[in-house]
C-alpha cells in the first residue's frame, strides 16, 4: 500500500471494524465512516442525486487515522455534500441501533405478521392505508444488505429489541385490562415524536430546496 | 326521527356501534360505514381535496339497513368517489386489527422507545434517516381518536399485538444465537410485502392521476 493511499469504510457498523483493524501496521491510513443516507431500495439504480445532500456522517475513532487521510476523506464528503459529525465507535452501533436499525427490524417484523395472518391478500389491498404502507416500507429492503447488519450489531440491537417489546408488552397489559387513561398517557407520550419528526421535516425541506447548488465538486 | 332520515357511522370500529344499535326501533335507517382515509394529522385543518378518492369504504351489516337507507348513504359515497366493500362487522374488526391499528400501535410504541433511551434529541435528530421518519410517522396521530378505537377493538388488536411480539421474540432468539442463516431467511420473508407495496403504489399513483376528475358530485 502506498503512503498516500487512504482507505474509507463506510459500512453501518463501526465497532466491528474498528476492532478488527485496530492493530494494523498502517490503521492510520483507514478512516471509518458511515453516511446515514439511503432509501429501502439498494444496488447502482437506487442511486440518485442529491442522496448524500446534507445528511449526517459520522467519522469513528478520528484520533487513529491520520491528518492526511481525513483530509483525503473530508475532500470526498464534503464534494457529496454531508455534514461530518465525530463519534466513538460504540457509541455510533449504540445510537444507529436505536435510531435506525431498530426501525427496520419493527417494519421487517410487522410486514411478516400481517402476511402471517392476512393470507388473502385481498384484504391487504382493500384496507391498507397509506399509513400502513409508510410503516411497512422498510420491509423492502435487502436481506443481503440487512441480515449481516442486524448480527454485527447485536448487541445494542437486543437492548433496543428487548426495550420496544417490553413497551409493547405494558402496552397490551393495559389494553387487555380496558384502562383508557393509561392507553391514552402511553399514546400521548409518544406523540412528543411529533415534535422531532416536524424537526427533521424542515431538515429535508432545507435540503430540497437546495438541492440544485450540491452537485459534487471532485 | 323522519323515515326519510338516513344515520351514517364512520368510526373506525364497527362491531361495538353495531351490537349499540341491533335492537333499535330504527335499525334500517342506520348504515355502519368506515371509509378507510386519513393522514397523521386530525381536525378540520388536515382535509384536502381528493382525500376520499378512490380509497375503500366498508359497509358492514348491510342486511340490516333498508334500500333507502343505502341508496341514500351511496349517493354520498360515490359523490366523494370512495369505492365500496361489504363486510361482516367482526372480519371488519379483525382486518383492520391487523392492517391498520396494529401498524400504528407499532409506530407510536417504537417512538416511545426511541424517546425514552434517546434523552438527548440531538442524536435523533443527527442520527435519524428518513426510513426512521417513515416508520414512526404514524407516532404523531392524535391520542383522542386512537385510544379509544385501540380499546373498542381491543380483543383483534391484543391478537394482532401479541403475533407481532411472539415475531419479534423469535427474531431476537436468532439474533443473539447469531444465526445469520435464520436471520436471512425471516427478513427475506418479510421481503414478500415489496409486492403488496407496490401494488399499493401503483393504486395510490393511479389516484393521483385522476384527481382532478374526482371533485364532488353532490
Amino acid at each position: 500500500m502506498k503512503k498516500t493511499a487512504v482507505v474509507i469504510d463506510t459500512g453501518s457498523t463501526k465497532a466491528s471494524i474498528c476492532r478488527a483493524v485496530s492493530h494494523h501496521a498502517h490503521r492510520s491510513q483507514f478512516v471509518a465512516a458511515h453516511q446515514i443516507a439511503g432509501t429501502e431500495n439498494s444496488g447502482p439504480e437506487a442511486a440518485f442525486s442529491g442522496l448524500f445532500s446534507d445528511k449526517t456522517n459520522i467519522i469513528c475513532e478520528k484520533e487513529k487515522s491520520s491528518e492526511w487521510a481525513l483530509n483525503q476523506a473530508n475532500l470526498l464528503f464534503n464534494a457529496i455534500g454531508v455534514k461530518t459529525i465525530y463519534m466513538d465507535a460504540e457509541e455510533h452501533d449504540r445510537h444507529v441501533a436505536y435510531v435506525s436499525h431498530l426501525s427496520h427490524v419493527s417494519s421487517f417484523l410487522l410486514g411478516q405478521t400481517v402476511l402471517d395472518i392476512e393470507r388473502d391478500e385481498k384484504n391487504i389491498f382493500a384496507l391498507a392505508s397509506t399509513g400502513f404502507a409508510s410503516t411497512v416500507r422498510l420491509a423492502k429492503s435487502s436481506p443481503d444488505t440487512w441480515a449481516p447488519i442486524f448480527e454485527q450489531n447485536s448487541e445494542y440491537l437486543s437492548q433496543a429489541l428487548l426495550e420496544y417489546i417490553m413497551h409493547l408488552q405494558k402496552f397490551h397489559y393495559h389494553l387487555v385490562k380496558h384502562d383508557s387513561k393509561e392507553l391514552h398517557r402511553i399514546l400521548s407520550r409518544a406523540n412528543e415524536i411529533r415534535r422531532i419528526l416536524e424537526g427533521l421535516e424542515l431538515k429535508n425541506s432545507k435540503k430540497e430546496t437546495q438541492e440544485g447548488a450540491v452537485t459534487p465538486k471532485l
